[in-house]
C-alpha cells in the first residue's frame, strides 16, 4: 500500500502518541509506509514540528544501534495549571464533604480523562529515566498509577491490602496509616519485581505519609529503590511527612470543616525532568548509522 | 500561530487519537489552527484515510446542533488475533502455574500497553451505544475496565470488596465467590451511579460467573441496567454460566494439572458493533448546518 505524505505523517503521530517512551526504528517505518529513508525522515521532522508547536511532547531521535524515534509526553506549565485549577474548583464543591471530614474524589479519581492527564503531568515531573517499575497500593490510586505507568511505558505493580492465595508466595508488611492509625498490612507477590529495580511510587493521597512510608519499606524488602514518588493530594497539616522526596499536585487545607485545595505549583517549577538524559542527535546521522550496520 | 497542511493533520490526529468518543466540532479546529473550514475540511479527509488504511478505527461526521467529528476506536479482526495469540503464548509458559491451578497473570493484566489493547478490543465488540459507565470490581480487572472505559470515553465504577468509611453512604451485597465458593460482599457509593444508568461490565476472569452475577444484582439494586459484559479470560467449565450475555477474549482449558488456552474466536464474529449507530454524513453538510446556526 502506498501512503501520501500528509497520510504518513497522520500515521506516525497516531503510532508514537499511543505508544510513549517507546523507541521505533527508522526501518519500522520505511517498511511500514513502504517508503525511502530520506522520505520518513522529513516526515519525522514534520512529526517533532506538531509536537513542539501545540507543547504535546517532544520526539526525540536517538542515535546508535538501539536507535530511532520516541515520543515523550509532556504537558506545560500553564496547561498543568488551567487543569488542576479545573480540578480544584470541582473538589472545592462543599457537596464533596462526607462525615467525617472525608472528600468524596472518586467520580473525579477514576475519570479516564482526568487520571490520563494526571498521568502524563506525573511523567512531566519526575524523573524515569533509571525507573524499571511504577508502584501503586490498591484500589483509589491505581487508575493515575496506570495513566502514569502507560506514559513513562514502564510495568505496573499493585500492592494488595491482604494476602492473596491466587498470586504464588508473597511478601507481607505491617503498617501504621495515618488516616485510622491502625495497623494495616499490604502484599506484593514475591515475583512481582526483578531484583535491584528502581521504581515510582503513584498514590492518589497523602496525608502523614504512613502509607506511603510503608510502601518504601516494603520495596527495601524486595531490594528496590524508591527514585520517584508522585501524589495527587497532599495535605498541608502535618507539614513534616514521614516522606521526604515526593511531588504533589494539589494541597488541601483543612481547617474545621472548611477545606480549600489549590495547585501545588512549586511542583511544576523546574521546566521539564526528562529532557536531558536524551540526546538529541541529528536525524541525518541516525540514517547514516543505520546505514552502516 | 500559522500550521502548515502536514502540521495540522498531524495534530488533529493527535487530538483525535488522545480524546476517542470525544466530539470535536469543526470549529474547534478552525480556531486552534487559525484557518477556514474548508481548509479543516479538507485534512479531515486525509485524517479519514488514515485511520481507515492502517485500520486503527474510524473517524466519523455528525450532523446537526452538536455534530463535529470524533474518533472511535477499532481494531482488526487479524489485529485481534496475532495478539491474542501472543498472549495466549505468553499465558500457557508453565511456570505461571501456581500452587492451587491458579495462574500468575498480574504482569500482563496489569501492564500498560497490553490493557490499552484490551480495552480497544472490548470497545470494538461490545455495544456501548447507550451506556452511561464501565463498572468493574477491585482489583485485578481495574487497569483493563479504565482502558476499556476510555476507549468508549465513558465514567468508570469500581465496586469494593469492603466497606469504605470514606466514600458516603454506601450500598452493599454478599454473593458467592465461584473461585472459593465462599460468602464475599460488595459494596458501592450510592453516588456512584446516576438512576436509571445502562452500564458495562469488564472483568478479568470468569469460572462459574458467581461475581459477575453479583455484579450484575447490585446494579439492579442501584436501578441500572448492564447492556454488555466483557471478560478477558473465562473458562471452558463449567459450561454453562450464571451469567447469559457476554464476551470474552480468551477461553482457558484446565485438564487436571494441564492447561491451554486459545483466542475465542467466536468473540470477534461480527465485523464491528459500534458503526451503525452513527450516520456518516457527508462533511460539506455539516459544514452547512454550522452555517445556519
Amino acid at each position: 500500500m502506498k501512503f501520501k505524505r500528509t497520510e504518513r505523517i497522520g500515521a506516525i503521530v497516531k503510532i508514537l502518541s499511543d505508544n510513549p517512551n517507546k523507541i521505533f526504528t527508522l526501518s519500522h517505518f520505511t517498511n511500514q509506509f513502504n517508503a525511502a529513508k530520506s522520505t520518513i525522515s522529513e516526515d519525522l521532522l514534520v512529526v517533532k514540528n506538531v509536537f513542539e508547536k501545540l507543547e504535546l511532547g517532544k520526539v526525540i531521535t536517538i542515535s546508535g544501534a538501539a536507535g530511532g524515534v520516541k515520543y515523550i509526553p509532556k504537558t506545560s506549565k500553564a496547561e498543568n495549571e488551567e487543569f488542576l485549577l479545573d480540578l480544584c474548583e470541582k473538589i472545592s464543591d462543599p457537596s464533596r464533604i462526607l462525615s467525617g471530614g472525608f472528600l468524596y474524589l472518586i467520580d473525579l479519581i477514576y475519570n479516564p480523562t482526568i487520571v490520563s492527564k494526571i498521568g502524563k503531568i506525573m511523567a512531566s515531573n519526575i524523573d524515569y529515566a533509571e525507573a524499571d517499575y511504577v508502584v501503586t497500593m490498591e484500589t483509589k490510586g491505581i487508575p493515575m498509577a496506570l495513566m502514569t505507568a502507560k506514559a513513562m511505558n514502564l510495568p505496573l505493580v499493585i500492592i494488595r491490602k491482604d494476602i492473596k492465595v491466587s498470586e504464588g508466595p508473597t511478601l507481607s508488611m505491617t503498617y501504621v496509616s495515618g488516616n485510622t492509625s491502625k495497623v494495616e498490612s499490604m502484599s506484593l507477590p514475591r515475583k512481582a519485581l526483578k531484583p535491584d529495580s528502581k521504581v515510582i511510587i503513584i498514590d492518589d493521597f497523602m496525608r502523614g505519609g504512613g502509607t506511603i512510608k510503608g510502601m518504601i519499606d516494603l520495596m527495601n524488602e524486595f531490594g528496590a529503590e524508591v527514585v520517584g514518588t508522585g501524589v495527587f493530594i497532599s495535605t498541608t497539616k502535618p507539614e513534616e511527612k514521614m516522606v521526604k522526596n515526593y511531588i504533589s499536585l494539589i494541597e488541601l487545607d483543612v481547617q474545621g470543616d472548611k477545606i480549600s485545595v489549590k495547585p501545588n505549583l512549586k511542583t511544576f517549577k523546574d521546566e521539564y525532568k526528562n529532557e536531558e538524559h536524551e540526546v538529541d542527535y541529528d536525524l541525518e546521522d541516525v540514517l547514516d548509522d543505520e546505514d552502516e550496520e
